[in-house]
């Protein structure tokens, strides 16, 4: 499969993550994440890959389902703009597998800070062309964590894994979203206060 | 019992904040927050409560273990503070009950605004009177999200509930959770990025 269009991993295209490699070891260490969660990490990208693009469609369903939350991919007049949503879809989904499978690097910190930026007024928009938006406050950022961890249980189960393997994937997903996610936070907060 | 020193729950004393209920209401929407999660919190609160403290040391003891966590609330050259660790632990044991069962109404949106500030310069040390570092980057307050959810699991087991009682309970303090540190978030960032 071709990467998707607006996808720049390890490009030259990508934003440069303020971020130091000694700070992200510090998150690392608060937010828990372990060597035997990588592993499960591994484990967890097989059994999701595939299940990718379902697990996207649930969390725009729960997206649709809050006017405050459509309005950030829709056209300024509240008119859905399923262009954008078809273009920015991909990516998405690509995240999932990246989330599981990336080394935690200099490429995979640039990157989170560039998904950081493209929630921004810095860089929203800009990838699809489009006229939503140009801006998703940091409130909603955080809290739609919650359903993608716990909307992720159910993909993780009946695929041939122990329910204690399990819980394992499934503590490592919690422990990297929410690492991910205090990284884009850095997009919305100046080196002093973040 | 009373209530813990510093503890300023619905007074005079306690910040007010900027964030409207209107905006209270759109969040719980995105954290997916529900009646059912309320229930399930209330049923958390009999099994956590008793053990709060025992909670909050083995959140403690995981912040000990990160030089640059506990640092936090040591003196500026390192050396432990332990009058501080006794004067703020049971706000934080008390914290646990509130996450539970408080109303989120405007006292518990002022309450949890005035929390966000005393992790920040605006008011970190002041309710205490200690020389502790005067800042805690919003970074490390959103990654260790991480283990106060997972750490939580086993509290919720083995106290006379089912594995499906326990498993929404868990669900509904991860909800809870992720949104009191989305509030805390407002004190690190203006009303045009939150």
């Amino acid at each position: 499969m071709p990467d998707p269009a607006g996808y720049t991993y390890g490009t030259d295209e990508v934003a440069r993550s303020p971020v130091s490699l000694a700070e992200l070891d510090e998150l690392r260490g608060t937010v828990g994440l372990t060597e035997e969660d990588e592993h499960y990490l591994c484990l967890a990208a097989e059994v999701l890959s595939p299940q990718a693009e379902a697990m996207v469609d649930a969390w725009r369903a729960l997206i649709a389902g809050h006017p405050h939350l459509a309005a950030y991919s829709a056209h300024p007049d509240g008119r859905p703009d399923p262009r954008y949503s078809a273009a920015s879809k991909p990516r998405f989904v690509q995240w999932i597998s990246d989330v599981c499978t990336r080394p935690y690097d200099r490429n995979w910190l640039d990157h989170q800070h560039e998904i950081g930026l493209r929630h921004t007024r810095t860089a929203k928009n800009r990838t699809d062309g489009t006229d939503a938006p140009d801006h998703i406050p940091l409130r909603h950022l955080l809290a739609f964590t919650a359903p993608v961890i716990l909307t992720t249980k159910p993909f993780l189960q009946g695929h041939g894994h122990s329910q204690d393997e399990v819980e394992h994937m499934y503590a490592a997903w919690t422990k990297a979203v929410l690492l991910h996610v205090t990284l884009w936070a850095r997009a919305y907060t100046g080196p002093d206060d973040w």
